[in-house]
């Protein structure tokens, strides 16, 4: 049994559900995947302040996980926030959406367009694309301008396609990228509108994680991703203390 | 069920042999791996030339899935020849092994290493980390010089591992990548004796073409990617005519 | 006596025609130019299938220049197929055309612009010109969509120009770069109309080509290049073997 | 007057009062240097996992220092954690110490060295050089292998100076970059004894932070920059809530 | 006291006057702030034929500087030119205006745009760019299509100050670079009038100087910007020779 | 006839001479070469300083040049010193021997190494590699040690032979480049001992420039290469007075 934690790091709880659900409608039979939202935090990511401050919650969640046995984690957030703190504290490989979503991508033409929520979010998707390699390969970052909350409702749904639309026109590109978490289960209908591949992360890093359990392997610990060292930890994060 | 064909572009039956029993033992329940070589080509692939002239018989056997109704390919060397025209011809998605060996390396580190044959592809695998983006992912390119076909000897073994750990200790990465399938099926135990994930590049894209299809995910057709037009092809090349 | 060998990859013996036209033109006193087609192959090369279908005859050419004491080759097709390979094999100097044109348009101006046939062959041509190291240099590739069989054709002609005019104007680049070796006949007039340089890879290719066996340059062979080892091809391509 | 918050984001006295101290020493006529400590996170910073706790009470103090009238702030840790966040919250502008350094060096010659505490912190540095600009000016990250807070005795200084030395030696650069706060009071030893200029983030920040309030220049606020929008935050971090 | 040189390379005397008003007033207590403009040269500087005249007269200035025992200097002039040359001839800091203004620009946004005089010049502003290492950061460079000496005049202010807010439309940026010294005293205004962060170069470059020499940083000497060696120069340049 | 002016932009008359020479030694029948060096200016070139006091002197030949009809130029330093002004002056091609040695050998295999003469000029040769686009190409910049005017002697030519020696052993690259003029006549024997191809750049440049002339390619003149418009100049300069 493979077991696969995929984090929503917002509070959002109908975000963590709509997550879970998409996850596991892609898994594998013998794959567990079970969805967690933190006990505390901002309740949509919609800027770096919000993604800073999700983070403790999300690495207390994979502390948990590890507890718990979890072979692999997912952080379901477009802007893949803790990413690098999470594979420091979880023995297992840990994947962001924003990564799964642009290497799922790239194997499908050669250019991406990303559609993302508010304007604001494109820096932080535009530094992500250069972290993973995407330069050449993203066509393009498009706000729908949608707040993540708004995206269960059908009018921003129908801005979201639009977005879509305008950004395949113009960039010329092969594959669509949906730059939220919320978004997860717009893909099909955007597909079948649009007639280009659309990727969603959250079901992109689900394959990608259970991928990397499947073939038994996990994050490199030589140096830079080893477990933190022992450490004093002062106020109100002293549950994140690492003991000696 | 799902029907992924893993095509050996030389014409080594051995090698055939062991890219499928290594690409089996990840795939999923539910997943029918066939591996195939072609009836021409060259019997291993160490050049341009050699590159080059196996791309034919490769693309016949992409012609052969899609009437057999092969559901995605995997194209087992890893200078990943023909990929571009196999993914015209497929309808559903094709991998090469260098690509899904870069992805999946950069999944678990930071910086990868790469060990690969003999020191003259080292251009060619640097033009696919390019390519694909890995240049900052990618921390060196290394010979083993140790020929395809002398793989499966142990000496040849020894010396690939070696190579493994020097690249390891110049180059600092955190991950090692294995450059060539007649590697598959080192993997385990390079990984154990240098304690670093090891990612070989056909079981690696296996499980990406597999996760690809369970997304229902196929290369974009929209230009770049469409399926070649009809046209008229002369001489030995005439089995490969696109009918009006 | 110089003798160059020019290639056009496809079966087009007009084009073949007009090609060894071009380069005979601009070629010095001294210098023999042959223009060949190969026996096999497609008829034009509008997709990466029909590039890699070119690369086999191709290549036979160029083992038959070697027989005939060729001293250079240029291949005159803008996707440079089989490049590599050709310079594994040749003795003398190998130039693709679009590697020509785009060397020589840098040495006119900061910036230029490509126009190419089929919006399908972007990508590729995007390709070389990350390899060659033209990024910067190149302010745009554009199509004008007209297939490279009709290019003799007044009407096609007429919309080439067109799309040169475009792209001028929306790159604000100082040179224009014809995408196609069936447009070589076109540079003059292009550049009379619009009062900027015109570069021609055929053109272009010859003189490179008959410039570096007048330095007495040669591909460098320590390694990459080096000639490919003797090895067992099989079946259609046994024609190819390299004899121990 | 001008009211500079320098902000060291570890927990350690000692540390926040060398900071302080080095600002002060630097600061114009007229400038009233504060350093501060966060009252919540880890006692230094040496994993991902400890910048990402280090940054709520680095947000609480900006909070504070906008509630106090701070005109410019300077982020004291060489990972630059919490920098976009904290550029969002403050109305003045903000400088981190690893960009301060590194802008600066590169004024100084052409190419710089940093040298660091651990060489688990070299993969964030690369990050922050590729961030900023300066992957063709940044000659080498180099580790001299000294945790935070050994900096203040006397062998542990050597190692330092020693790394820095084999640094300049090997990368041939012009500048050194000190790749920690708490190598501040290091710069003038080192640079009189390699002879080359040094580069501290503290001093360096506290100059750029007092010449950008100089020029009446603050944080463009037109899109990702804008103050966070009110929302509701959950559990420990409701202290962070932005009210509506 | 600490004794900055502003150099402007051409010889509008108008233009020397502004370029020294506006440092000054940025200057802190305790710098004198002195403008010159050299006794040979080209009136303004809108090519690059006349950036190689004004090198001569510029490199003369520092030459005297040094004499006159100045602490570091300031070139006004967009193209930055000969700012190598100016490194190795004076032993402080010597900043151009326009590396100083995108320093600076980079540090109050994630993108900036630039507004120049005429379109010519964008060529070798892009060159600066890529130089210093903005290419990601810069989100790109427009014309105002004003010629340097008309920019005191009414009409032409208000053209710079649409072309500045076309850029900032078209290139979603944060922060906007004005592209020339004669645009100094513009910042103000157009700053107030279009509500983003408008950075100047030689009121950027002062500021930039100033810090460097009061953190007792100079250009590092120990191989490229050393003093050039004695040296025989001939013919009208003889005043520039370099004793043994 | 066509009449290419080969420019030493140094005073050395020994230099010009075998500058000369060796262009003449590579030109068609039908070129006529002539070599000039300027009345002012440095009598080496090894320094910014040097470098920015050669290019008046060096347009003073440009502009004769124009005066007497010439088709196209060299200018033979590997620093290409005023290239930029120099092709706005001149109506035919202007190429510069870093330029065309670095174009020259990229078509000659993948990489290539540099040996130059002092440590000092790396970093304006590493510009160059930048500007011209070979950052991947170029696989190493290494300096011999020798001075300029040192070339000629027997001792300092046998450290170029062992720092070439060196550069292709630690680089593995495929093919060397001479970085400086006054190596010109080496190349025959480099490469005759080390069995590599050797470029060298003045005979490189005559033959592009030779070839640009026959394919009737100037530089594009729409915008930044247009001719330096009327202006005043002041001082000793006033001979370069572009006049109204």
């Amino acid at each position: 049994m493979t077991r696969i934690l995929v984090i929503n790091p917002n509070t959002s709880r109908a975000m963590t559900g709509t997550v879970g659900r998409c996850a596991r409608e892609v898994a594998a039979p013998g794959t567990e995947v079970r969805a967690a939202g933190p006990s505390m935090g901002p309740e949509s990511i919609e800027s770096h302040y919000d993604a800073a401050l999700s983070v403790p919650g999300l690495l207390i969640e994979v502390a948990q996980g590890e507890a718990d046995g979890v072979d692999g984690y997912v952080i379901a957030c477009f802007g893949d926030p803790g990413l690098d703190a999470a594979r420091e504290l979880a023995r297992g490989p840990v994947v962001g959406i924003a990564e799964a979503a642009m290497h799922t991508a790239s194997l499908l033409g050669r250019t991406f367009s990303i559609v993302t929520t508010l304007s604001r979010t494109i820096g932080r998707t535009r530094d992500l694309v250069h972290r993973y390699g995407f330069t050449d390969a993203c066509a393009g970052v498009h706000a729908s301008d949608i707040p993540v909350l708004d995206l269960e409702a059908p009018e921003p749904r129908r801005h979201v396609l639009e977005a879509c639309a305008t950004a395949l026109e113009n960039d010329r590109s092969d594959v669509l990228v949906l730059g939220c978490a919320g978004m997860a289960d717009l893909c099909g209908d955007i597909s079948a509108r649009l007639g280009v591949p659309v990727v969603d992360g959250v079901t992109a890093a689900t394959k990608l994680v259970e991928s990397l359990i499947a073939l038994g392997l996990r994050t490199g610990k030589r140096d830079e991703y080893a477990p933190p060292g022992p450490k004093r930890y002062t106020g109100l994060l002293r549950d994140f203390t690492i003991p000696p």
